[in-house]
């Protein structure tokens, strides 16, 4: 394995940072949706935050990575034994990937040879307490997506085919990328996705030599370029720990939870997804940034990122989502 | 299993509860079609009325969920033993479910491995006395969605596939959700189930507040949420089982049965399902209101959700299904 | 087995229970095909017939169900021994069975278990001698009704498939059903059905609340509502009975032909399909009706469900088929 | 199997019959396509015209039906035994039929049972030295089309499938229906029939009651309804005979070959086909009607039924293939 | 195997039957297109041409048809024996043939019976050293054409499938016969045709009349008619072979290459293969005709089948591609 | 194996040539996409460079073409013994090769005779260290090409199918051809080629008589015309080793990078790609040219071939891309 590209070396890019940020404090939040032109860093930043994230404890021999002594592993023998430990799973997953390795399938050499029925795991059970990511989102079939976030927000994945019929936990943030101009997410799948963002090629000169000079440095030498940010790597990596901590004691005042609905309201966002997912990502914010209770500023903050993806087009409105979403805070705070 | 969110402590929704609440009293009603907005809270809705069901006797080992003693199980030996009993069944449709899963299937490990040509069952089994939720029922391939109502409707589910010639009971609640805005079901379709309602997102910024606020608590510990709602849930449950025992009883008068075929005939409802629905359902809640007999008021409440998806498209008439309802109500009044 | 609901105790639906009752006195008049709204009991009034017809004697073990001593059976070997009686088959076409259920297939656990090629019948084996119900047929594949078509009208079924090559008797009356305004079927296909039906929604209130009231009484005790209709039933299963043993013996009188080669000319039927129909039909009902000779007026009262559904499209004449029947037959008489 | 009927008792179809008349005499003519509405008794004549030939010839056991001693078959050793006879065969399509039931394929039995890759035959070998007929032949992939046609012409059948590599004689007269209103073969495929004829419905009442008449009669005693017609056939028997024998020593005078060169040069024929065919057809006819050589009036007379279905459209001339063919012929004679 | 028409035989088509015989000369020349109507005889041609060269030497028993000693075969242990000889292979590509006998795939008995993964050879194997013909190839998948293009130019055919990776000489002369009416090849499959050429149904009465009488007696008795032809067809071989002999001998002067070189541009054929297809035929027909080396005139009279199918489309110029190869030439003389 | 052709004695196309020396003094340029008329040679080149390279070290029997030792091989028993040297793999992607084929597949020999599952490695395992050819790529599916894009890229092959999970190095440089007028391949997927370039038919008389010449001498005899060009393509082998030994070293100062970042913003060239391969493309071509330090000349030399493919469509600047970039780089200067 590669050393991955250190997080705190990625130039800009501040909201998808952020994003990505808030989702390994609380991962309730959802997926991340990241939307914008290929070659701007996206699958390296969810690479670069999985290999900043400390290593986590597991059952040695467990093949669906499972917290060592979970009760509802289907492996249940494995977790007698010792832990061990291994780093954040980081799964991408590859192009033409069949649903059977995906959700798991019937374990063909030991129905061959043995004449046992047995389950093998796909890509979830391996995803499991990590990352998927998910290149290219939009070229993926419907029923797959759907299938994909089904499993992200239930947090285990139910499998039905084959004769097999297993249950096993699959909590992991799923990380999705996609070019508006190729096509589209229907409304429905995109409304399941926590967190939106949106990247684009950096302005300056400046930040784009900055860019090359560091890609040229990790190219030659990934170590000794990863060596040059292990102390901000550490410092964040404290941080996020500290934010997850705390997030679970963090007070949301009414008038905060009335802003959320009123903004929703406000914008047109079907459903309750969006006031709930407005909510955690405030208060993940306000717990990574050691504050001791939620504030109408954190709600903002994270305010185009949990809605912008929410809209109804409004045809007779041509302003873009996030202009629409910043007019209605600021019509909230007038 | 996690806990379910508990039914009374949902906010609001109330045509959606009534209509679950009467196919709990009486199955014979049929179906539940729900149509609305994603993020509203339907499925929560049904999977918590299931929760709130007394568990139900069963044979142990019977892979078919029939009642002990049941003369038509095609597992009679397992009825001579013990009973036990289960919680009411849940059964979510997995998207992509292959029909093999669905309806059951050959037994492939005792196919392959002992040479017997036997039968596993399928979603349809597991669902049996209980209820089965479809998500997005519209985006289901249309013969799958008639296999299901045709099994909803008759109670059993015979299998003619792979040399297998089998039929068990499968008498459960369909409950189906849809989008109208993705595209709809067939008017044959549609006309198959009992009864339909519509949710949509909450009005009042309290009663978001309210929504966001129990969303959390339950998000945090869903079992001290759920203690603090066990007394309105046993006071449910009760009347739900009293409601039961005494539909068997209730008297439909004549006057009823005209005005329920006077409403069909001037809304235009095709075929004779709805006169039954509505005589079914007005009935249901006569039950459960403890009345003794069946009045034009009972009848006047359920009608919409009886017949709003029975309704002949007039396209010299824009008023929706609920409102034309109303009018031939008030017309029959008059 | 639910009891059947009785067939006499059907509302209305005149024009059906005919067709049915002649098809029932002589089979080599064809299937018939119903038109009409779904909910309007017409999948009840064919299971009623078949319910209420007599049992028949079939030799004990014959898969094909054949009379007993068939020579022409494909097991002769099952009928050296014991006859025995069996209910009238009454075969549903389940949605979505495949082909090789529907018209047999290689019984593969005789292929993996013993190694053999043997044969394993279809539904169109367990329909001989029966009725084979199809609902919604226009949905079905044109290339499956057409092997249904082919089957129903030679009485044999022909299996070329998987290396097997089996004829076995299959003589048994199709009814279809299908909603005109899903789709209709192909002209070729319906003009291979012997007569055709339309039914309705009834018109009158009083007509309803009784439909209502039987329907709800027979849910609520199918045994005894049945035993209020035995005599009913009884007095009609002689009539048809008679029917059958009359048919053979009644001259049809060359003034009866000549009246339908000119109606089939005059309404603009191709081929000669309408008026072998037209004259088996009007011979079932004289037969039924006790009279020695086909009269105009048996071959009048059949005209319209012989040809309704022949009937060339007529881009300048909108009058519907039945008038148009029934206009050439008053032209016929002047 | 039931009798065939007669094919002397036709009524009319004169077309039809000389058509199957002379592929009868010399059946490198080439197959016969009909076109026309369904229920005109087009599968009936074909059907009769190979029960009214002689039995033939056939090594006992062969499975391809060959001549005794045929040096080409692919089971040389059925060939030093008996020989015995068997009628015409006369293979009907089945709607739906595979194509490695049609060319034949790999015997599952012996592949499965005893390891052997032996080939089974399929219709094509079944139908060697008879009759293949094919309902509704538009209706069938062109690739099927194509390869019947191709074996029909080539007189044999070159498997290549599955790993199996065999040849074997298939020498019949195809016969097809299609209904020109159903959509068209290509040109291209039309052109491979060797004939074509055109039947409709009979006009006159007295034609039609006569066909009821002779329907009736033979559907309640087939085998009564031959015998009145046995000695018809016999005559059409030895006449046919008698036409085979003498095909091989008729000329065809080189003024009748221009004529025929002329007639296909006039209405726009491509290729050489329509030439070939109708000199054949001619010659057959002659060969038939017992004259020494073929004259300028045999060419005529089957004319239509040898170029109709080859002639190009021509836009600007609305004339049917028919007309346009008896108008060159007027052109010639003047 | 029937006697084939002679060569010699062939009434007209002479620019087929001459770019027939430059291949003959020189395979490196490619495939032929042949463009045309159907009944003109095109596949005749071809067979006749491979009927006409002289039997070629073969190690025995070895499948992939190899001069004897081919070091590069993969049944090396089958050139170690005698040698013996066989007719130049012509292999008709059966309608319908699938990937895998074209190419060869895993031989299933062997892996079935002896659990061993051994190639069974496909047409392309029995094809080598003859002749390939393609009816109608425009309908031929454009994956399969490239696939036959690509192992007809490298003279190899290389699998890769099912597990297995063989490699065999395969060096035919495709033949492709095609009707531009019916769709085109694309233009990048036609480029890769060495010559193309156009026939048509012959114009005379005279003409036609011959072809009738030559065909009448070729089928009455193959043999007979072949041996009157015997004589023109020895000379015939005899050219052929000694042109083989000399065409590696022969010189093609520096002004003939650019002439080929100016022609090519002036009628905007792309790329190169057009110049070295002039190159190659002019240097056969130099050859067939005993010349000491290519002139003008040889290329002149190659150059319309060498380029015909390489010329774009040129929308403001309607002359047909002939015309303008024609009008080139010309233009160069001038 | 065929001696190819000299990459020296390729006459013009210099662009082409120049793409494919830079990549192979640098791999990580990216892959070469080639413009043009088919037959003008880009896949005698890409051969011919590989041709040219020198014979690589590998494991004995290693199937994988790992370098011996190393250590991330799935078969590290073969990096134990002996070393050896192949020719650098010229990998062509056959037409119609199944998916399987490319990436490997389960070893189906050993599943069914050892009930093993083993990996078979596939093409892109071949085409480890050399060159992988793809004949029209837009031809190709596009997941197909997304995902060959994907391991060139990444350098290893990460396989999940089949129940299989292997992960083993393929580094090595695409070259795919296509014609744009054939269709184009999406933008995303052109980004990930490193460089382009476009090749035509030669423009003068002289050049493509020398192009015939070389090509009918080459034809006639591989091994004699190689033994001229020989001198030459050892001197070219000689520079590009030289090249790749001093790229490591060379440095590319800041003034250059922004040159870069400059020109990619200014012709509107979306994310960070191009600038990464303009840098490396520069690099390599002072490498190669023995400079100590990229200049802008390099720059500008290398910018169309590496930014060519990666301009947005720009309706109201019709200029093509070259052009583009060459006025933007004329901009830069003044």
């Amino acid at each position: 394995m590669r050393t991955p590209f250190p997080f705190t070396a990625i130039v800009g890019q501040d909201e998808m940072k952020l994003a990505l940020l808030l989702v390994a404090v609380d991962a309730r939040i959802g997926g991340v949706m990241v939307f914008g032109d290929r070659g701007t860093g996206k699958s390296t930043a969810a690479r670069a935050l999985a290999g900043l994230l400390p290593p986590i404890p597991v059952a040695q021999g467990c093949a669906y990575g499972c917290v060592p002594g979970a009760s509802a592993c289907p492996a249940p023998d494995r977790h007698t034994g010792r832990a061990t430990t291994m780093p954040v799973p980081f799964i991408d997953l590859p192009l033409g990937a069949t649903e059977d390795r995906v959700v798991g399938a019937l374990d063909l050499e030991a129905a061959l040879g043995r004449g046992e029925k047995a389950f093998e795991p796909g890509l979830l059970a391996r995803a499991h307490r990590g990352f998927l990511y998910i290149d290219e989102i939009n070229l993926l079939e419907d029923h797959l997506v759907d299938l994909l976030l089904d499993v992200a927000q239930s947090g285990e994945n139910l499998v039905e085919r084959e004769g097999l019929s297993v249950r096993h936990a699959a909590r992991f943030v799923m990380v999705g990328s996609g070019n508006p101009e190729e096509g589209e997410l229907r409304p429905q799948l995109l409304d399941r996705f926590g967190l939106s963002v949106e990247v684009c090629t950096p302005a300056t000169i400046a930040e784009r030599v900055e860019i090359l000079k560091r890609c040229d440095a990790y190219d030659r030498d990934p170590t000794a370029f990863a060596a040059q940010w292990k102390r901000a790597e550490g410092k964040l990596r404290r941080a996020i720990a500290q934010g997850r901590d705390a997030v679970g004691a963090i007070e949301v005042p009414d008038m905060v939870l009335a802003r959320a609905a009123k903004l929703c309201s406000s914008v047109g966002a079907d459903g309750l997804r969006g006031e709930l997912t407005l909510m955690r990502a405030a208060r993940a914010l306000a717990a990574y940034e050691r504050a001791a209770s939620v504030t109408a500023s954190h709600l903002d903050r994270v305010a185009p990122m949990a809605l912008r993806h929410r809209l109804r087009r409004n045809p007779l409105d041509e302003t873009g989502s996030t202009a629409r979403i910043e007019r209605a805070l600021g019509d909230l705070a007038a």
